[in-house]
């Protein structure tokens, strides 16, 4: 592809010769000549200088580089543009459902959806189009999925959520009578795992983007566009606003509200509701300002010790000094 | 059925019209009429006045709602009866071995156990009557499996203990000779692991509910009646106690003891032995009630540093003022 | 086998009898006549007075014992040894490529590797030679796998890395056009996930051993001869050298260094790059050292916080006294 159709594709501004021909796309440090490459964090700007990319796709503010310039507002939204337009999505190697999968004869998948071998998808479940499958995948019966998501390999959905009523020191089965639900463009990770409600439904709603190993509880309801990074796990009949961020390994618990476009830290540990707009870290979490604050006394702790004694020591020669007068 | 009817079969007291119609169980805030909702958390005793369900399972010294009550000793446990009542479970698509799932020639499975496509059950294997095992579950070779199990997809049982001799900086594979024995009426989530012994047997005892994603070492006793929450993590050759409770990743060093009814909050992180009937919180985890003093000083750390350093300003003031009278 | 043939097969030297026969191995608890054991740990070294083992593998210092001596300069290794050679590995229940399997015709797996039921190869994957891979294991399209390399049941390789541009609120799926690289020797736990890379390889280095649930986010490059227990989560573009070991349930931020020979603790959250021969521990990770220091201050708080309010109310007294003879 000529860069400056590239260009045109993906709407950023050309510096340099538009005639080159580009072929696919590689980071600033692997980048050979007929690569675009991309630069989004700043930490990487000096490799702007050393690069053998044919061109870069970098912020309007860039002035200078080794090769030509892709200027874009979004430098990474556009670099994600060029990648499709060079490399496209994944090609599978069939079409629609695979013999060697299992889908029950009362559920139904929508036109252009692929499910690899391996898949089960159980009675009465209602799959969207455009959706794919992939290995070995489980749905429960009665899961509705929307149009275009994806669920990755080993990824189980509708699976009992953990209900047991107690008595007399034995854990009694509740039945899970409700089901799951995912709408359009939601991406299920490897592995990862949610639990049908025991009534009513489980929810991830449109656009939210679910890691590898994430587990959330049953009844538990995920707003749209939401980013839940690997090996997060969410507890039973929690509500998560929209645009929620979770980094790696956070947990929430039971029954807790999360507001909207709230994000919290890596292996957080959430135990008390969240307001909309807010950042949190820590375990307990901590509104991030705060959490930030306690961490860095929290690591200065030994010298913070040594303070204490030193004041013990001082106020005991204090109060010496000051018995001595009297006497 | 009616609502005496279903009231006599779970053991509750009827307060109000005998008569009429349930058909099934709701919530309390989504319940419509001919619905039978509960309340157990008093969180949500509002709910009350405002339920459209036909009926309501409460505690005895519930008085008054806007429906019919069923008074019960332990009403969570009644509302379990009564969503079997109403609901039952799952009614599977097929029964016995599906003929897409594996079962080695030398395993035996129980009658009345049914299982899923796509379901592995590796040599010398043993599974009891009345089990489930659902899709793409893997039993390895030897596993011992008890009677009315339910093993959730994607689980992986018998996996070979993580054991490696490193000898002049390489990891040599030791042998796992050993097996994993689940006994009766225990439950396993989906995509969790339990580990093969590298000699004997990992042992999960009768009545114990394992969550979705978590990971069992090797060689691990867990005791009867207990209750795993997704993603705990318990390292190899521990031996846990009979109801034992261990929330959300909760995380186990390896060789430990963990008593009789000991409960540990999620995400503590566990790195001795514990004693039976303990509470326990926190990374490291504490008994809680100390845990609670720690975290709760923990959560003040600035506050706590702006008084040393008062105090120190005041030491100095002192120091100097007493300085001044002897000169 | 007679315990002086097994004695030279493991190069260990005997003290004892040599001409009894040994049959299996066992822990010095369970052990029985006919049984070889093993004492790595001094804290069991008790039972060497109790065991019913007809020989136990020791180190060279240890004198005496119920039992025949082994005497082994790294007795755990030569325990190692004496499991294979008393036990061997796993008989596989068929050989060569299982007909439930699916490997596509565009893959190539090599010669002695063993693909189990429900196994998935993707398009253009290579598979060395000796390879195990366990039933429901998913090699995504294009993975490159080594000799000797053993992936467990569930385990998904060279899934899509959790690549996303946001751009109006919207999260855009960025083509993960790289793959992954497993070199010769690494073992893959049960349920593990490993991302493919956005651009070039995710690569997990020779000798290095996986344990169940880890996840390794895309472009991460995992050092040869490493250890990874189980739930331990890398983000992306992360680098760790060799001999890297990483206790239970760790969790490492995306596009950090780790040197080589580094041991990070049990449930640690690294959020930085770590030096070479460094031991880490805590949340947030710190250099061993230190971090014993900061928890040990940590756990006492509340008697830190009192000797504080007794500072506070000595320097008032003090400040009092002080003022009276003003007065």
């Amino acid at each position: 592809m000529r860069l400056d159709e590239l260009a045109k594709q993906i709407g950023a501004e050309i510096v340099g010769d538009g005639s080159i021909e580009v072929t696919s796309a590689a980071t600033l440090e692997d980048a050979q000549p007929g690569q675009v490459a991309f630069l989004s964090n700043p930490k990487y700007q000096k490799q702007l200088e050393t690069t053998r990319a044919s061109a870069v796709i970098v912020a309007s503010g860039v002035k200078e580089a080794s090769a030509a310039l892709l200027k874009a507002a979004d430098p990474y939204y556009t670099y994600c543009l060029a990648v499709v337009a060079l490399h496209g999505f994944r090609k599978h190697p069939h079409s629609g459902i695979h013999p060697s999968a299992h889908v029950d004869p009362t559920a139904t998948i929508g036109e252009g959806s692929i499910v690899y071998p391996g898949v089960f998808v159980g009675p009465r479940c209602r799959i969207g189009r455009g959706c794919i499958l992939y290995p070995n995948a489980v749905i429960y019966d009665d899961t509705l999925i929307g149009d275009r998501v994806i669920i990755h390999a080993g990824a189980v959905l509708g699976v009992d959520g953990y209900g047991f009523a107690t008595h007399k020191g034995v854990h009694h089965k509740i039945p899970q009578v409700g089901n799951v639900v995912i709408e359009d463009d939601v991406e299920i990770g490897a592995n990862a795992t949610i639990a049908r409600a025991a009534l009513g439904s489980t929810l991830i709603a449109k656009g939210t983007k679910i890691d590898s190993l994430v587990m959330i509880g049953h009844g538990t309801k995920v707003g749209a566009h939401g980013l839940l990074v690997a090996q997060v796990g969410i507890a039973g009949s929690v509500t998560v606003g929209h645009h929620a961020t979770m980094g790696g390994q956070v947990g929430v618990a039971g029954h807790l509200k999360i507001g909207d476009n709230v994000t919290i830290a890596a292996k957080a540990g959430v135990m008390a509701d969240i307001e909309d707009q807010t950042v949190m870290l820590g375990i307990p979490a901590m509104p991030a300002a705060r959490a930030r604050r306690v961490y860095s006394v929290f690591m200065q702790l030994p010298e913070l010790m040594e303070r204490i004694k030193q004041l013990e020591q001082q106020i005991e020669e204090l109060a010496d000094s000051g018995d001595t007068p009297i006497v």
